[in-house]
């Protein structure tokens, strides 16, 4: 889908919601929108047709916008939305939705400003539009993440088959080697910071990586993705290093069970509450509920966590074309934590897997 | 300085600013205060003393935060500020300031709705507090810039002597190279998405490396930098493959004059605009002021770009400790274009440089 062709998308949303026009500030929404990857624009986009849709950035990406944005008139001004609710209201537009998820109160005051003195422009809060788009994936993007999760596929099976995993290693090591060797298939950087945590330290679910050890013995939990062509894509695995005992290959099991019933519970339709509970309903079977402290999954896209999220508390139901993750994990601080998540796209016939490394345990 | 003496300096801005306690909401300043590096979470910081101070994250940060912050209450809630407007509440707290600078209008419209509820508490908007305090480092963290900044003198230097600026190369080869060096010399990793831009490319400020083959003759622009244990260095320098034309040699002149200039200007109660001027006066003077389109300089430390702005509208002035860029460029659409940028911190008899690599015209 070409930015013009989602901007005529948004247009369907602004009329729905009696708005003139969107300005739209989060820059991940610009990019998706124009196809913009400055760190400084906002878009107006108006519901009655692209005349009138206006991109806004500064002096330092005069030639970059030129050459990204061909198809949308460019306004040169640091103060990008201040701007461009200025031009709406010269361009006679009355109810001016605005991402008020994404805008702050002090950005929302200066343009309260502007609007009073367009007296008939009205500023309206209109979270989520944008990012509800986003949650349904094209071919296009689709195929980005399987690139994305390709290289990560690869890059962990290039880092088994060199002895990476390995006693004496830091975590620090192995994460500059996930995200190195990401680098070599094609990514342009890893997702986000990869996590690395051995030992007990798989037992904190967003560890850092140290200059812990791995040993003999340890659980060892990696999460990491690659960054390719701005997708993002996004997998846990965790190995034993060496004999697993029977609490690891139990806690193991655990997982691995309730992150195949969170999958096989992904489908066109079904409410997002209930993917999670498919997946949390066997961990809390064994006892173990308390011990996964986090929901089962999010979507993944242009941003490493985006539309639906997958949790207890989510609302709303899976489209064919979202993108999401689905990672349970169990936790027992002081000794160890199993994690495993996989990146997939909801299909009309269930979910197509995106991160193909296998899901056995794995004992190195 | 510990996270409780900053606190401690916070309350005396509080009481200053007539607030009861102020609701930390930036994880960067939450992570200055406190310690705490989650992704999810929020501080609450009375003016009246150490006790009722309190950090709220959630269930996947249990362990972490009672490792990382062992000297406050952690409460465990994903909803991270209603909770601790709540506590504020309960805790008698009548006048709560907020980051209105960070929370967005629907998180304070949720805020809101719980003050509602503890009918004496009133939000009060107070941007900037914290980053006033970051703005200026103590020796700690002075030597953490300095350490990243060394980081990234290494790798050019390395970069260099491996013969690795050579036509031949892409911008992304060249970016991801550097990148590996910054780490093999003790970065966590880059500070910001590596700038490598030639040739034509390098007239473009914020150019993202592409797979563009560097050629004989192009003008190569590199801004990069490493981050280490939280902070990020930030420098920029340009060079020449092979023998420079007179219009290169004659722009990379004017900048480094300029730059020689701003860095010139940098010290304690000069005001930020007046930096911003003595390097843009340069540049306005060989008729290039146009082509110079952004401002001078930005502090640097916790985030890449933090308090205070060196440009002509900044207000201010500068004092002891803050850690500054200096950064001018001229950019030549079509042809190319120049930029010398150091990390520096402002001393008492001037500026410290921390970013060592020389600044003469390097022909490769």
């Amino acid at each position: 889908m070409t930015p013009a062709a989602r901007r005529d998308a948004l247009r369907a949303l602004l009329r729905t919601a009696e708005l003139d026009a969107l300005l739209v500030t989060d820059l991940v929404n610009v990019r998706y929108l124009s196809g913009f990857t400055g760190s400084n624009a906002a878009l107006l986009v108006p519901a009655d047709g692209e005349r009138g849709t206006r991109l806004a950035t500064d002096g330092r990406y005069t030639t970059q916008a030129a050459a990204e944005v061909p198809d949308v008139p460019v306004l040169i001004e640091r103060a990008c939305a201040r701007a461009l609710v200025a031009d709406a209201g010269a361009a006679g537009i009355r109810r001016l939705g605005f991402e008020s998820g994404h805008l702050t109160v002090d950005a929302h005051a200066a343009l309260l400003e502007v609007a009073r003195d367009n007296g008939e422009l009205e500023l309206r809060r209109a979270p989520g539009l944008v990012q509800r788009l986003r949650a349904v994936k094209d071919e296009t993007e689709i195929e980005a993440l399987r690139t994305a999760c390709a290289a990560a596929d690869a890059a962990l099976a290039d880092l088994i088959a060199a002895g990476g995993l390995r006693p004496g290693r830091t975590e620090r090591e192995v994460a500059a080697d996930l995200e190195q060797r990401m680098r070599q298939h094609g990514a342009d950087g890893p997702a986000f910071d990869t996590i690395v945590a051995a030992g007990a330290n798989s037992a904190i679910p967003h560890h850092q990586p140290t200059d812990a050890v791995l040993a003999e013995g340890d659980l060892v939990k990696m999460d990491f993705g690659a960054l390719r062509g701005g997708y993002h894509s996004d997998m846990t695995r965790t190995v034993v290093l060496g004999r697993p005992t029977d609490w690891q290959r139990e806690l193991y099991e655990l997982v691995a069970a309730a992150q195949a019933a969170g999958r096989a519970a992904l489908g066109v339709g079904v409410e997002v509450a209930s993917v999670d509970a498919a997946a949390r309903d066997v961990i809390t079977e064994a006892g173990r509920g308390a011990e996964f402290s986090h929901g089962l999954g999010h979507g993944v896209g242009l941003e490493i966590h985006e539309a639906p999220a997958l949790s207890a508390t989510g609302a709303g139901t899976l489209a064919s074309g979202m993108a999401v993750t689905v990672e349970p994990g169990v936790y027992l601080a002081g000794r160890g934590g199993v994690r495993i998540e996989d990146t997939l796209v909801v299909r009309p016939d269930g979910a197509e897997l995106l991160t193909l490394t296998g899901k056995e345990l794995l004992a190195l």
